[in-house]
């Protein structure tokens, strides 16, 4: 990464393995950054620590919080740290406006005191940039579960992908480049058109109770109750179901128990599989977006 | 499969999962099983279970032994049963001449005794057909491998393949599929030609040593030492090494440990990653092998 960020602090406030990849790819970029709850030696050129939120947003042109942000009490979400962190809308207040506020997904809480504030809220995960990388992670994460799964391989097996949104087609397209024979259920004809483009067979919803039979496994990415109990009927009993579709999931996962159905819930899984790699993803749009404001300074 | 071998009476001595897939295909082809050394139940139709070899061989038209076979004293490989039993000339000596023995790879004893009685012994291993097939999830289980190893995706990885044999043709186009910056090392010209024709980069074996400083994996698939000392010199400590040659693999481990990289001999990944898959790919030439002979009889 280009050195850019010559002169920016950036306080980094709690956050998972992601975000040591993170401050590595801002120290890269010559940021200086402040951190509180995070597992950092401050003996790194360019890093300060802190034991409180106070004295480490002092001077900063961004705060990037955790994944998962604030809950709706304002506790931080800092799984590498013991102690516990809480935002208020005082210690907030010290930020001068137009300040960044980065996060994953933002709580209502957060929404609020940040437009009260006037600051800039911005939600990483719900950036194109990064949902389109965090895919990559995510559709190999799945695939490693599914090879530890099977006793076959992925290479001529028969697999099913529900849906064809951002993590849906990076998903067909590695199964379909590992040999597996992959059909993809989706709503939309141009969708299905897609699918077709890539050389994958296209499944519409309208149709899927009748493939579900065949697959030997089932990749769901449609967050809703897709997979119901009349679906599970369908599905043999050497099929396993793996729902990468955002908790709850869209499996009834009470009828796949009762029917004797393998259907696992998979995490989130970036964070997880490769967190360098998920790491350097979530830097990427951090590191443009304070450069360019820098640079219109 | 089809069911060819109506007539046909098959011992199947021993051996691992894979063998319990290969009982199934030969079911489902028709044939009688005689099983000793597996915790198969007599309940399958067409399944007789013995408990001495003896027996076990009475009236058949062939005879599967483990895929390691028989050791320099006659003791089979059973790794599922706790029972040990040893195959001795004279047991041997009631098989009609021209019976098939199957194995994985013979030992010389096995070899001599066959050879003696003039029965028919198939190395599976050593068969084209089942060593092309079997590198399928070979390079699968050494992708698994990788990705619980490593903390990026395969993605946009920088990898190295070293070798072009079955296995380093079916691993290079896998992680080139999956989307790694691959390279391939290998010494023959046409080897070189294929590597490119396939879109990854090749590198002459004399120009090795340059390569491995990028390297964020390097998978040798070459049984004999590439990967001396001098070489893992040039390798970075991120690096991981997996090494898929077969015992003792062709990287100077010590070296490895002294100089702080990572680098692991895989054990042989079939049967343990996709027993299903590779007990199919056995079953294949035995029903082959058997029905054509069973059709010119």
């Amino acid at each position: 990464m280009q050195p850019k960020l010559k002169g920016v602090t950036v306080a980094v406030i709690g956050g998972d393995a992601r975000y040591l990849v993170l401050i590595d790819e801002l120290i890269a970029s010559e940021a200086r950054v402040n951190v509180v709850g995070m597992p950092v030696t401050s003996s790194v050129k360019g890093v300060t620590l802190y034991d409180n939120l106070e004295g480490c947003l002092v001077g900063v042109q961004a705060v990037i919080l955790p994944i998962l942000g604030i809950d709706e009490k304002g506790l931080l979400h800092c799984v590498l740290s013991e102690q516990k962190y809480t935002m208020t809308e005082e210690i907030m207040s010290q930020l001068p406006k137009g300040t960044f506020v980065f996060t994953g997904l933002a709580s209502f809480l957060l929404k609020q005191m940040t437009s009260r504030m006037e600051l800039r809220l911005i939600e990483l995960m719900s950036l194109d940039e990064v949902a389109i990388l965090n895919a990559i992670p995510s559709a190999e994460g799945v695939v490693q579960m599914a090879m530890e799964l099977l006793p076959v391989t992925i290479h001529g097996s028969s697999v099913i992908v529900l849906g064809f949104g951002r993590t849906g087609k990076t998903l067909a397209r590695l199964l379909g480049a590992m040999g597996a024979k992959t059909k993809v259920v989706a709503r939309k004809p141009a969708d299905l058109a897609r699918v077709t483009e890539m050389n994958l067979v296209p499944v519409a919803f309208n149709n899927m109770l009748d493939c579900l039979g065949e697959a030997e496994v089932i990749f769901n990415t449609i967050p809703a109750r897709v997979l119901t109990e009349e679906a599970l009927c369908r599905v043999s009993h050497d099929t396993i179901i793996i729902d990468l579709a955002s908790d709850p999931g869209g499996t009834d996962f009470q009828a796949a128990e009762r029917l004797g159905i393998k259907a696992v819930l998979t995490p989130s899984l970036p964070g997880r599989v490769a967190p360098k790699t998920a790491g350097r993803i979530l830097a990427q749009p951090i590191v443009r977006l304070l450069s360019e404001k820098t640079a219109s300074n």
